[in-house]
């Protein structure tokens, strides 16, 4: 009894086994191994619109807002120190903002505020897929959040590829839903990311949209759309055109669960997403309630509730831009779009058309968001991103393993979202270096 | 297509159908129905002692103590406002915690920050319990939220009921454990809580711990130990006598993972917690890691961070406090000790020996915390705690859901945490009066 415990990790989870998180972990290994490399990797959001400060108005202007409202002061002190509803407080504050931002007609009740969307994606995923037979269809390439979500619940997923213009195409949404349940399974429903999906960057016209939902329905799949990105899709005021949410698209159908998230729109740290989820769910005895209510059930299970604080300091920052995060982050979007700009024109200077077509490199031209994807004639694997970063000093992040059945080995992903346009000019510069160096080495292997 | 979609609830996770979430509802529409009962229900720490301008000064400590640290601005806006770490950001500020307060010699390295102990147990069981053949063995009666994470991963658990004196009896775990073993499963760890547990109120003595721990090391458990309320269990400086944690007691064998909260020691809306996980774990190609590590990648997958806002306010209340929460709670730990006693109190006062002999009433006299059980010689169910609400003003919670096996239908628990004394007075009265009705009501039927 004197030795320490050790646990065979073999012993533990399988989803500790996940390729994935060792690929993660040795990205953040060669990352400190090259502190003067300038990295393409992070997703992360720009910090330039962040000050200490701000969090003390917004939670006093979140304080003050609870007392107009008529809360006594004990009343104010209940919502933000103690245990509060599992569903959350500034479910009304989230409907105003999708109201102004996205046209969508929320009821509160339907809301469920999570701890980050990831939290959401996994409440969404064990909700619908009850059983061993149930399986969640995602696109592919596929953001790992949902994956991982959906290994940690032993859950069973069915990549189905992403067209070049972006989301899943229609036709290989139902061969993938017939070839479950050919196989005996149940498709459950199909995670998507419609707008400057990560990783590919790509966003889905309106017609892929509608032609999504038609499958969907027809396949009699729900569709579970992530929407981190889609604020900075147009201009404040600027009508959906092109790309209103799928939410907004089935209006009052019911095929969407939509998950939202606020940490490029407001700050990662407050860790707070949500989940419009205003489905019915009927009862054995007919009584209905609310597929938010239910998830709300299963939050009791994970973390009973999300931070008041995280709440009280987003609430006074919705309330300080009077529920319209667009045109809060007008400045946000112009400095991405800027950035995706200088990366683009970078990558096409480097590679003119001639050149690229004789290497065999190309890139895809999002419209927005963090990521761009170029391809490459020979393997981006790990070892091809540590040779980047020790000869030429500059940072990405392999594809492959966002594609759940394999795939994308000679693809890697851009990220312009935590650099500054001369970083990217650099950048870009090293990696265009990097990518001849490589492809004369695999033409000569 | 233009119908709603409606989702049958039985095509939901089976976790959603646990009869717990119908009683926690139904207790939540009673309390709603009699708005002027007194309610010994609700768990919930004392508000008294929390002021909103509280928070402004805790995070400012915390963001000073970062610059301090010699962290830049740019640094201080990155740890609060980015995603961070996902094992947390406040690590070592929550060892010093334990060093002082438990004598608990800890690496940070081996501390994860959670959203509440409530996502160290998910995590915890998931690690721990990989395949369908994997058991969790909890103490019976037990704290509903790791019974409810073990639903939403569908592991199987199987309760050790808890001896008179607190904690599940040695002889019954290691019976437990081989009665497991004997149909083929495996006995993986144990869930206990040592200190004032939830429900029953109960704490452990020294050789009752010692003894849990023998039993579990023959038995290859390992012991999850949760202790939310054991900040309370003594005067700042007082040894702990009686009531060293299961962690401390284990030394450096390993056997115990460590859960803690602040939602009782500092403030619930912050929902944070803690694991203690400083087991090794090995990889088949001999590379070891903590176990600390494999439960942050798979937060990774449940929310990714902790909310930086509630680790810095947090961080800076603990900074605040010299890393110190007994001291800081001595006030609070001599409030409930004193709301315990007068219920204790009253409740003789109401029923003497004599008295209760004859009705068949008991309870237990718990050393402190929030909870006591009482004994009575009829059903006390939900019907009977409705005629309660309804005929004599008062709520409490029926223990029976308490019992994932069955069991404790004529037991209630009573929690003293959220009323004043002379609440406590009052509603001991009405408690009394129904008790003594439901009594001649019993014995007449």
């Amino acid at each position: 009894m004197s030795t320490v415990t050790t646990l065979p990790l073999g012993d533990l989870h399988a989803s500790l086994a996940d390729p994935l998180l060792d690929a993660m972990t040795f990205l953040n290994e060669v990352t400190e191994r090259y502190p003067g490399a300038l990295s393409f990797a992070p997703g992360r959001p720009h910090e330039g619109f962040f000050e200490p400060e701000d969090v003390h108005a917004y939670l006093d202007t979140y304080l003050t807002h609870l007392a107009e409202r008529g809360l006594s002061g004990s009343a104010v002190r209940t919502a933000l120190f103690q245990y509060g509803p599992t569903k959350g407080i500034v479910a009304d504050l989230v409907a105003r903002t999708l109201a102004n931002d996205e046209g969508l007609d929320v009821d509160p009740e339907a809301l469920v505020l999570t701890v980050g969307a990831q939290e959401g994606m996994l409440l969404v995923l064990r909700a619908l897929c009850a059983t061993a037979e149930d399986v969640l269809l995602v696109s592919s390439p596929c953001y790992v959040g949902v994956t991982g979500a959906a290994r940690l619940l032993d859950l069973a997923t069915v990549p189905v590829p992403e067209g070049p213009r972006g989301g899943p195409d229609p036709a290989a949404v139902r061969a993938a839903a017939r070839a479950v349940r050919a196989s005996g399974r149940r498709p459950r429903a199909l995670y998507v990311v419609p707008d400057f999906a990560n990783p590919s960057g790509t966003s889905m016209p309106l017609a892929a949209r509608a032609g999504l939902l038609e499958a969907a329905a027809e396949e009699g799949l729900l569709v579970i759309e992530d929407n981190p990105y889609g604020f900075f899709s147009r201009e404040p005021g600027e009508q959906p055109g092109e790309r209103p949410t799928l939410k907004a698209l089935d209006g009052n159908r019911g095929r969407v669960v939509h998950l939202g998230s606020f940490a490029k729109t407001c700050f990662p740290g407050a860790r707070l997403g949500y989940v419009v989820a205003d489905q019915r769910v009927a009862a054995p005895d007919g009584r209905t309630t609310l597929l938010a209510d239910e998830l709300a059930k299963l939050k009791s299970m994970t973390t009973v509730n999300t931070p008041a604080l995280s709440q009280a300091v987003i609430g006074g920052m919705l309330l300080h831009h009077d529920c319209r995060l667009r045109a809060a982050n007008a400045p946000a979007r112009a400095h991405y779009a800027a950035n995706l700009a200088v990366l683009l024109r970078e990558l096409e200077r480097h590679f003119p058309a001639a050149e690229r077509a004789r290497l065999g490199v190309s890139w895809n031209e999002p419209e927005g968001g963090f990521f761009a994807v170029l391809d490459v004639p020979f393997t981006a694997d790990e070892a091809a991103m540590e040779r980047c970063a020790r000869d030429h000093g500059v940072l990405w992040t392999p594809m492959a393993p966002f594609y759940p059945a394999g795939g994308g080995e000679r693809r890697l992903r851009l990220s312009i979202s935590a650099l500054s346009a001369p970083q990217i000019e650099a950048g870009t510069a090293r990696l265009a270096a990097f990518v001849r160096s490589a492809c004369v080495r695999a033409a000569a292997g």
